[in-house]
């Protein structure tokens, strides 16, 4: 508990996700096709976080009352993502009720050297993230508005691709620490300070920024599902991200003793950043 | 897929199922720990008609908005039945929506032959039940006319106990094929029929009945989470099941060529069993 995905004896991770309508997604904006891919996604986001690799899935669907077309729909969706993604989808319930909810969960296998939790970053190591952040929080701004989305960040939103590659290859590379960004780093990252019992320093100016972002979506944006995590030794990250053909990820701050995270800016400011959550009121 | 749980290489079995309010409970006769209960049960039970040993399960949870209150309550109810069935719950999603939806994903172990499919059943196999059906049906009829319900059948209603140790045993006393009696005994045993290329032949007066149930409750009343199973050699499953000190599972009828399933009467009619499915409006 408290990791992204249960560590079972063996190696076997194992969790699971609900999106729902009205809280995770909004069919003025997402198609029932996206949400049967986002709630693959976001759940083989969490096997990522721990450097795993999925193995299998299964879906569990409540289709609102007079609205059984959404079922083809959302199946094809999710079996989109099944293949794209590499993770058989093998069994599932569907159900009519009262709201479109889309409960995954997904089974998968730790890295060789073990799964990578939230508790092991230590005074010192870098922190990085695997992406530009904030792009799903600017796209949803813009759709509340009534303007444009960046389609970019509008794709992200709607079909995120979970950094499994990227994981794994952190994990690889020695991560100590590693959490996926669903809620925004702020909160996120926060996460990952009390679980080791550590603080941060971020450098504002080092937070890659998505299309249409500022600083303040890439912090308490969330819905990003890039991965954020920490590594003693930041070169052996550069080397192994760049042998693989990977971009490399960004790092943006360095761990610290105490349970405080802080935002240094580039007019030299430095302040505590208090952990704002996602709001969970999306796409 | 068309099993209770699909096998994964290695033999790791993988299932889901959703309960929603409305549809699979009703909390005038359920309180939201029993609900949290059968969640886990009602996927334990299709472990069991694997053959299979849970080994752990994750819990997605939709609350209906302004009643939060009811999370302590389901929790408790998930813990309980955990530990009482011997489950561990090692994650979660707990989200705020529309109406009241557990959605439970579980992982179990092959038995040492292997997984116990529906698709095995031969002319000639005996079919077995676990124990008595229709219990649910009737307790549930009894509360919907305002009446008192056999505080037994009731139980197994709002807490059902799934069988496990029962299916481990018939997968190891030769089970040709297996199914758990969610939805009803004709529909059920016409699943694994289909499944198998066969017809099968019911004694209706060897059906063992639930308290308060008749013969028709027990062919289409669902929620007993007994189980169903074929077998070609009969005595091998009274004797394994006696030499264990479980109670014997009943024999109820004969696998047949063909697809179609009959009933034999005490009177000695035969006729022709439609599957009629459980309706799904239930406790």
């Amino acid at each position: 508990m408290g990791d992204d995905a249960a560590v079972l004896a063996g190696g076997l991770l194992f969790c699971t996700d609900v999106l729902t309508e009205g809280v995770h997604f909004d069919l003025r904006w997402s198609t029932p096709a996206d949400v049967g891919w986002k709630a693959l996604a976001v759940n083989l986001s969490d096997v990522a976080a721990m450097g795993g690799m999925p193995r299998a899935a299964v879906c569990g669907v409540v289709l609102g009352a007079g609205r059984k077309g959404e079922a083809d729909e959302l199946a094809a969706g999710l079996m989109a993502a099944a293949l794209e993604l590499g993770c058989p989808l093998v069994g599932g319930d569907t159900v009519v009720g009262a709201a479109l909810t889309v409960t995954v969960a997904v089974i998968g296998d730790s890295p060789d050297g073990g799964a990578v939790l939230r508790s092991g970053a230590r005074p010192g190591d870098s922190i990085f993230v695997t992406g530009p952040l904030g792009g799903s929080r600017a796209a949803l701004g813009a759709l509340r508005r009534g303007e444009a989305a960046d389609p970019v960040a509008l794709a992200r939103l709607q079909r995120p691709v979970p950094r499994v590659v990227e994981g794994r290859m952190a994990a690889g590379a020695g991560a100590s620490a590693m959490i996926d960004l669903s809620d925004g780093l702020s909160s996120d990252l926060a996460h990952i300070c009390r679980a080791s019992g550590v603080g941060a320093r971020l450098e504002a100016s080092a937070v890659p920024l998505g299309p249409g972002a500022g600083v303040e979506d890439a912090l308490s944006g969330g819905d990003d599902y890039e991965l954020c995590f920490t590594a003693a030794d930041p070169e052996r990250v550069a080397e192994a991200f760049a042998a693989a053909g990977l971009h490399l990820p960004a790092p943006i701050g360095t761990v610290i003793p105490g349970d405080e995270v802080f935002l240094s800016t580039p007019r030299g400011g430095t302040w505590p950043l208090a952990p704002s959550g996602w709001e969970h009121t999306v796409a």
